[in-house]
This record gives C-alpha cells, structure tokens and sequence, in this order.
C-alpha cells in the first residue's frame, strides 16, 4: 500500500435544537460548525508510527514491528472491518500500557487511532512507517467534537467520505454507544435532523454565520440528562407539554432552514432568532441551564444577538446567531463582551461542508505552519 | 339611616400562575395580596358629602342637595340594584363636568364612589353628609388594584361581605366587563381557582409570604394581550403547549397549597420554587416578559429566592417567595438591591384575608394618623 502526504479536516458538530428532548423520542437538529480538525498523514521511513495531538498535549511513537506482532494472523479474520474487534482494543490498550477503565481524552484518541491505523493496514500485512498529526480549532473536551477517528478513518481511506464505518468504530471505542449523528455530521457537514434514531440529511441549507461561546463552566452530560428524566418524573403534566414545544422548534426551525436555502429574508432571521430564545427558555424549565448561559444570553441580547446553549448544557458552550447584515463592529464587541465574562468565543458558521480535501498550497497558512512544527 | 364611623379595608390582589394562559381557557390562580386598602366612612353635619383619594390626589366634595336632583323621582326605578343603571352614569359624569370617554383613574374612582353612594341611599330618598376617605397601600396603577368600589360597597352595606354586587357594579364602571375575579379576590381574599369562567375559592390554603415588586416600566395589558394571541397564531405548534404547561403549573400548584395547609413542609416550598422559575420562562416564551423582570429574577436569586412576573408582564409588578426560614437579613437584602434597580419594592403575604372591619384602636397608628389626617 502506497502513502502519500494528505491533509484533511473534518467540521465540529453542534445540536442547534432538540438537545436533550432527543433521548425522549423528540426531533432534534444536529448542525456542522466550520471550526475544523485538521489531521496531516506523512509517510516516513523511521520504521516507527507517530501520532501528535497538540490539544491535548500528546506526542508518541512506537516501532511498527512491535505493533505488528498484536495482528491477528489469518487474514479472514480482519476482513469484515464493519465490525469492532473487541479483541483487539484489549490488546491495544495493553500495548501502551493504560489500564482498562482509564478512559482520559488521550488514551481514548490513542486507542482509536491504533485501532483504525491496525486495522486498515492489516490486510496489506505491512504496517507501514508514518506521522499522524491532528489539530483542531474546536476547544477540546467541550462535546463539539468532530469525531477524530472519523478523521483518521476518512483520511486513512483516502477520504472516501461514503466509507464511515471506520469513523464510527472508532467513536464506539470513545464513547460506547453513540447514535452515528456526531460522526454523519462531521462527515457529511450541513445539518442533519434526527428523530427516533433515524438521520436525514436536509437537502438544501443555508449556511448560518454565528459566535460559539465556551462558558468553560464544566458538567456532566450523565448527570444533566438524569436531571430531565428526574423532572419529567415528577412533573409529568408540565414537563411534557414542554418537550413538545421544543419538538415543534425544531420541526419549525427546520421548515425555516428549507424556505432560506432558496430565497433567504430578514423575516426567516427573525424567526430563528426567535426559536432560539424558546428553546433557551425551554431549556432552563428542564432544568439544564446555568447562570453561565444566562449571562451570555444577556451580553449578546444587548447587542441584538440571540442565543442558546448547545449540546448538554449546564454550563458548556452556547451558540449566537448573526444575520447576514451583523456587521463585523457588533461582532467584534459581542466577542469582546463575551470574552469579558472569561468565556472564549469564536466567529464560524454552522452548516459548512463535512470532510475536506485539503491541497498544502490551499491550507490556510496558519494551520499550516502549526502541522509543519510538530 | 344612619350612618356610623367605620373603617373597613380589603386586600390587593395578584396572579399566582396562570396570567395571560387564562385569557386561552387555562386555569389561573388568583391570590389576596396583604397591601390594603383603607376606606373610612365618617358622617358629617355639613350637608356635602365629601370624598379623600391621597393617593391619586383627589379630594373633592358635592352638596348634597344638588346629588339629590340626580335621583329617579320613583323609588322603584332603584329597587333592583343588583342591575348596573346606566341611566345614572351619564347623569354622574355631566354632574362632576366630566365628558365621556375620559376615564382616568381620578374620574373612574368618583364615578364609582357616587354611583354607589347614590344607589345605596337613595332607598331612604335622603343622603346623607359624609366624608369618606380611601387611602391604599398598593402601588397605584400597577394592575393590583383592591377593588376600590369593593371596599366602596362592603363599607356602606355596612360589611356585609355576602354582597358584592355593589362592587362589582363599580367595578363594570371602571373596567366595563370584568371577571368578577378581582372583586371576589379582594372581598374573600385566600385563593381563588379560576377556569373558563367559574371561580373556586380554595377552601384552606397556607398564608405566603412574599415580596412584591414594583418595576414601574409601564405596559399596555391590551398590547400584551394581542401579542400573545399573534405569537399563538404564527407558532400554534411550539405555543399551544406551552399555555397546557402553564395550565399544568397553576393545577401542580393548587395541590401542593392544599397539601400545606394540613402540614407544610420545606418540599412544598421547593416545589413552589421550581413552579414559579418554570412559569416565568414560559412567561418570557408568550412574550410578556422584560428585561426589568429579568433583573429582579437574577437579584433576587442571588440570594436563593424566586421570582416571576404578576399580571400583564412587559415590566409592571413581580412576585417573590420567601419561605418560613428566610431569615430578616436575607429579605432585607433582597429588598435592598431590589430598590437598587429602581423598583419599588414592599414585604406583604399573598392568601391574606379579605374585607375586614377595623376598630380604630385596633387599626395599625400610621394608617389612622393618615385617614385622620384627610
């Protein structure tokens, strides 16, 4: 097997509405949002693999030999790669010498990428010599993530974007038993409804220019959702009523989306800005907003911005629309208001495409630079 | 007849949960507010009758030779009173040299007062001098009013709190098609449950104790009205569930009162915590919430109370709990940054009483040395 230089970047993935209404069987919006991971693959002729992960602060290397020697040896058995091999992440894991339950974000990103590397090199019985390198404009650890081992999956396949199995072993290995939605989103980029565990692709979208605040505020996604379910227990009457509501925002937010990817007006803005202040409220009345969103609701509205938290919530990021005439004065002092309250804030888009190609003379320099220094 | 110093007073009245959702056939709570009104009836040899209003500057007074003139010559043109006469109220308005269509609070508080005074004693074909003087300890204009012409009626029935109608009747004249709820509210105080039309007092309920907020942002309860009608009609799917969610907080709501009546306990007042900051999300979600509103919810829960708007919303008054163990120091500092934003703010109870009887040495010194000040 030949490998070539190639660099590719997968979007983040954001809920623009139906967080957590979605594990009660509710409509929820899963939205890309164009702060991208990068992952660079370099042939090299050190007999060792290498995988840097600057976010998080790690840098490895191994002999391919000594990997080599956890391969299966008859070759059927690694045929049918739709499947996880359970036996091989016990093996990975002690290869590198982490225990079973350790579970840190660098030891779960490790393990999928030598399951992913392992795996699609098994079949050519020569694993070859190479330099993984990711980085990732999303903040780590804030449930944004484009699903890395879609990355890898993707750019170890030469991208062939309608191959995303690979993507999704790897996030079963990070998260057990995800929904898909994270790893289609970032594959396939836009925005995706899901509803009872089926995802569909909306067919035309606009793409939504909006600020992605990191409250930095931590939480317990675990902990959150029992939250809900503790609430809809003991307010059934009034918690119910409540999840439909937020099941009708997205259903009318989606309606929206479809009527803008043809002829978008300030009327369609107003709506979303409107289903945004709904479901923000909503979201308090479940029971998972946090003085931290409030306060960043409250920066951005006195600038005529509407936001929402996205994702668990209980503190994590939130999103803030922009209208296509925000001007970039407004912008630059609701950034500069939300950084005021200690939160980061980024200017991105959601909807943007999913994984890309990316041409070293295309990249945009910064990026560059900071793969070409690990 | 003759006429005897009394002084009566009735409480104000506020909305618990339910404001607006009950103009859509949910179910309201409506509660006696403890800021009364103090009405003083004192006979006098002067031949006028005279009337004090301190609070909205009004003090005039009438021969009672020139009313009389007024009066149908048959006495069985007044028998029914329980009909409004609006023969009489025209009559009334030319008498005072007010032209129709201005309907101040001065001008609609005389006209009820005179209606009442004429259609009470003109039976007895003689009225008689007096002076009665009304002071309140309500904010004026705040939508809390305690039916002034409630007290009207009670205090010249001589308290017979079984007849309201003559409240009610001045009422029609300041409000044209009144609930009835206000008048029943101020004349049996407690609890009031209120659903399509028919109202339930609530047969034992806990007196609360609370804060009442005055944000004096005023608001149109008109325009307010419509522009929940307008959001129902462009988002039926998102709000529709919204009013059944409020309906199921006023309904949660009665049953936990009921439940503190026999015996209260610190889960009750969590549940009515967890009541109010749902409501007033949903509130803000029908659009009747205003920044104002907002900042009371955020000072007051700095301290660990709950707040949420009373009536129209858009500004006006809210409400917030205090709970049996809220100690002095809390609720004065509540108080404190409460008038730090520029609200008017006073410590009352909400279940209080209705119309009551004073002896004027058992009536607190401040409100006699006013009445007797007039």
């Amino acid at each position: 097997m030949h490998i070539t230089e190639c660099i590719v970047s997968a979007p983040g993935k954001a809920i623009l509405h139906g967080e957590h209404a979605v594990v009660h069987g509710k409509v929820a919006l899963a939205v890309s949002l164009n702060l991208r991971t990068f992952l660079r693959l370099l042939p090299n002729c050190t007999g060792k693999v290498c995988i840097n992960l600057p976010n998080i602060h790690t840098f490895l290397s191994w002999d391919v030999t000594s990997l080599q020697s956890l391969l299966p040896d008859q070759a059927d058995d690694l045929k049918n790669a739709k499947e996880l091999d359970m036996d091989l992440v016990p093996k990975l894991r002690s290869f590198i010498g982490v225990a079973d339950g350790i579970t840190d974000t660098s030891t779960m990103a490790v393990l999928a990428f030598l399951y992913i590397y392992t795996s699609v090199f098994a079949e050519s019985r020569e694993l070859p010599g190479l330099t993984v390198s990711v980085w990732s404009e999303l903040p780590t650890g804030a449930g944004l993530g484009s699903s890395w081992s879609g990355t890898y999956s993707q750019v170890e396949r030469g991208g062939d974007a309608a191959d995303k199995h690979m993507g999704l072993s790897g996030e079963k290995i990070i998260h057990g038993n995800p929904s898909g939605v994270d790893n289609a989103v970032s594959t396939w980029g836009g925005i995706l409804r899901y509803h009872a565990g089926k995802i569909t692709p909306l067919s035309r979208v606009p793409m939504l220019r909006i600020l992605l605040t990191n409250t930095k505020v931590p939480r317990s996604t675990k902990v959150l959702v029992a939250g809900v379910k503790d609430k809809i227990n003991k307010f059934p009457a009034v918690m119910n009523p409540v999840l439909e509501s937020i099941d009708a925002v997205s259903c009318t937010c989606q309606q929206t989306l479809s009527e803008m990817a043809t002829e978008p007006t300030p009327e369609h803005y107003d709506v979303l800005e409107e289903l945004i202040d709904i479901n923000q409220h909503h979201l308090n009345v479940i029971g998972v907003g946090h003085p931290s969103l409030d306060r960043l609701c409250q920066a951005t509205l006195g600038l005529g911005l509407h936001s929402k938290l996205t994702g668990a919530g209980g503190g994590g990021c939130g999103i803030t629309l922009l209208r296509p005439d925000t001007s970039s004065s407004v912008i630059q002092n609701a950034i500069q208001e939300v950084k005021d309250c200690g939160y980061d804030c980024w200017e991105t888009s959601i909807g943007a495409p999913g994984v890309q190609h990316h041409s070293p003379s295309s990249m945009k320099e910064e990026v560059l630079q900071l793969l070409n220094s690990l």
